[in-house]
């Protein structure tokens, strides 16, 4: 047996998302990459895998990647991300898009955990919130390995936004975002910053606020453009962002959905708030102090997780 | 004025290809990058733009990534790849497939010319060794500055293969294809390595053999996996690393499409060659010995390259 | 000639900081090097371009490195950053360093802008404060192409403190320092942050105030053990950062050594503030609002630098 | 516990090979670092970690570096690397060279054997061929488990003469080196490529002699210029080469020290021979043909090597 191995990342779902998730885990050469997909997909997926590793010897990454609809390929793997599920499509209710991504999600997390019992779970399907509980029940995970991805992506658009208002270095941008997922994100503009200095004192109010607004449709914003599908370079990047925090063990302090059990005032959701990410996961959940306006617009976003997770039932 | 401006490079045609190739070399921060695509795609366009460019601040590059189909943002361009065109449909001739995409050709060199009359130009629009041929006579440039793609997409694929033939990492093996792309191109096992040992002493001659029968099928393996659409990854891996060569001024050498005068007993068209790609874009022909089998691989080759460019006419 | 040409930076002064900061630039492919020390260092300074040109293969860089004593080779540099001078040694005044290495600035500035009249001058050698304002003087360059270089290694040095004090990632530790280099400078623990979030909410004032003081001497905590020596890691990483940022034309938000006419009630002198470092050099300078403490600390700042200016009458 | 953790390098001796080793393996981010040095360097090691951890924020590289004289900071490391001893010093005779670092060798095996019983040793101190042994008979290890370093070093200075001789990318650039360090290596130059084409059609035959022997004594080239000390950037470069091919088990093809066992017709010598090296350390020889005269000048490096390992009786 080798003395070291590479670690091993498994992305279910090998839509666009899922497989540039893999395909940019692999440049990085994070470990090897199973991507799965249904069975009815498997030979698509071989196909992406598979014109992925044939950019290795340009890239020059050493990462195999293969494309499957078995499981059993995934044994063992140190992390999986969830990406599977379907969108939702015009005339389509809200519930019918929870309900049919739960069932996704529980068939999937049965599998994930038969073969990886040791695992840490990343989901990015949507409503994201209510999914990551879904998973973390299934699981019966401790809640340290099922992290929900919304913030990372949430606060790149923002700072894409003021990178390009400002004309600075996205290096140099910080944002925060806390909350769910979309029209309930509350970007915490106090906590976002320009090489260190406070949004506000660089942007004017009226401006920023054109931003947060921009920034909370910013999924729709692609939506729109694309005219038929949905972004998936960002939300593949931010995938990775907290793949390598996890695989590298870096103690990252990112935003990301964590279940609650009396953070912020609430109990059994799960929901967008800062977090700590390492070898273990989600490490540590931070408390901020909110100013009242952000308390309350963090109580929107925990009821309309809610409302989500009551369709559940 | 900026005493140091960023390089800029457009990617006309915004497929799937054309996206990878923007990402990628906004990853690797070579400059900044504007994507182009038809009027009627500008929308979608400008969404995946966008989408690369929110991945950035998670990435940590700073390009700026456009969306558009105006062809005067592309003005001062230092590199631009045309990925524009349409793929072979099936029931269509290929001498429809040769014609309309000349077309496109003819129209987007233009453009270019109009708006960057310095600039390097890579071409990988099918059928490509007549398309590069096409884009110089139109864009009337000398030979230096159009540059056609296929030998390191071709030879990364057959280096994949060997690579998991031997598991061995990709980053020690090389190998070199010449001639056409597809079935004409001319795998020269000879001159293919692994950590500097022929591959004729590590592998027996028959596995060799299928090895390169598969690298010869490369792209029709793609194709048939994916059931709808081509490879993408390894294709858009392979420009960038003309454009890197291009724009850091590396004198590669590397197997591109070189428009022939007298090069290898050939004059007046353009065939892959092993080449040295540097800041003057195809910079030297290199002129190997050819066995007598490997010449009339060749020649099988150029012949077919004659043909489409007979279609041209 | 070259369509594309890399860039050329240059490194006067060969000794650790100055070799390390050679090996870094060409790491990143920014350009190539010339590294250049006086005619007695000659032979060294070759040893050591050809030993890190000796690792460029293995590293996968392309860049060509040279040692010379002769300026001409820095024709045409499109960053050149100065290093050379001494070090304080044990019973020598402060006058004598200044007065010493001021001659050193004076001369090694003719020679730069004989031969790169139009390049960006980043400075390092102490007291730096002074020393940037020197060459600036010298050079009769715009105050934009002359910065100087302290508050990114202080501010790392700052960030790496706090890093190990949260155990957390320095991915997302920033940190703001103003003023001069040394005991002068200004830690702004108000605009420095963790993940976003303000360090005084995570960590015990009193361990703030030991961390701002171990930044302060942290120069000198690397003396004191090296024993024979100072820090060159750091401050190579530091200056390649800022050359990175004007050959990319990045507009990063970096605290370096401006000159000042009027900003923060200062006039005619060098000083660490917030800056916008691009293409152009020190594009901007940022005038936070500072709190009566700390301009009560910037003023000290400034009249230690000023005393050191006065030693240059 | 953590789920994920990082991988471990220890570097014993923290001069300047073992100094820059640890820190390009930390950019890399291969894992956290571990300087050693002896007690009475334990400052200067210390100060030199600090400095390079100090550079981390700046580089944006998540790793622990220390350093330390207590051997139980090496613990459960993944991989070792030896760098300590001492160089050769006028007036000094080669026996006793042998015989000191020997005795260095043996005490600094024990420590390493103590606290990571399983991990894989990589030997650069000089004679290195003779070390390798001495550290292999030392700790008792599988063969697999201590390798040495000289070809990687070897043939990266071949590589970059080549380079420099056609003005083509180091990229592009393959060597092979076989046999001892210093004058008895055996440049293969039937193995060595510009892009694929083999060396020999494309520089004249005394052009190729005059590298061949440039590169043999290219260790002495750097020593005379920098006439006090030798070169660290291209042979730690090549150290960290090894450590990440055997930490991200990449079965790399490269030209390592190998105790060997027949191969080649030796038994019981550590010779420099082409390897596999992966996760397990040293997994394969691989056994080339050889000429008449290349066998013959194995032979000698092989008496050479084997002269020097009576020293140690």
């Amino acid at each position: 047996m080798a003395v070291n191995t590479r670690k091993k990342i498994s992305v279910i779902g090998a839509g666009f998302t899922g497989a540039t998730t893999a395909f940019i885990a692999a440049q990085k050469e994070l470990g090897d990459v199973v991507l799965v997909d249904i069975p009815q997909a498997e030979n698509p997926t071989k196909g992406k895998a598979l014109d992925m590793l044939e950019a290795s010897p340009v890239q020059g990454f050493d990462a195999n990647i293969i494309g499957t609809s078995n499981y059993e390929d995934t044994k063992d793997s140190d992390v999986v991300v969830i990406t599977a599920g379907i969108a939702r499509k015009p005339g389509m209710s809200r519930d019918d898009l929870v309900n049919t991504n739960a069932k996704v999600m529980k068939s999937v997390t049965q599998e994930i955990v038969k073969y990886s019992p040791n695992t840490v779970i990343i989901v990015l399907t949507n409503p994201v919130d209510a999914m990551t509980y879904t998973v973390l029940k299934e699981s019966c995970f401790p809640k340290s390995r099922v992290i929900g991805q919304s913030g990372i992506l949430d606060s790149a658009r923002f700072r894409t936004f003021i990178s390009q208002e400002l004309n600075l270095s996205v290096k140099d941008i910080t944002g925060f975002v806390l909350g769910g997922h979309g029209d309930d994100m509350v970007p915490l503009v106090r906590y976002s910053y320009a090489g260190g200095i406070p949004l506000e004192k660089l942007i004017p109010q009226e401006r920023l606020d054109a931003i947060v607004e921009r920034t909370r449709k910013g999924g729709g914003e692609i939506v729109n453009l694309l005219g038929n599908g949905s972004a998936y370079y960002a939300p593949a990047a931010s995938l990775v962002e907290m793949v390598e925090a996890v695989l590298k063990d870096q103690r990252r302090v990112l935003p990301t959905i964590a279940y609650l059990e009396g953070e912020y005032g609430y109990n059994g959701i799960c929901l967008g708030v800062p977090t700590i990410v390492g070898g273990n996961g989600l490490e540590e959940i931070i408390e901020l102090e909110l100013s009242a306006d952000e308390k309350a617009a963090l109580d929107r976003s925990a009821e309309s997780v809610k409302s989500v997770m009551n369709v559940l039932a």
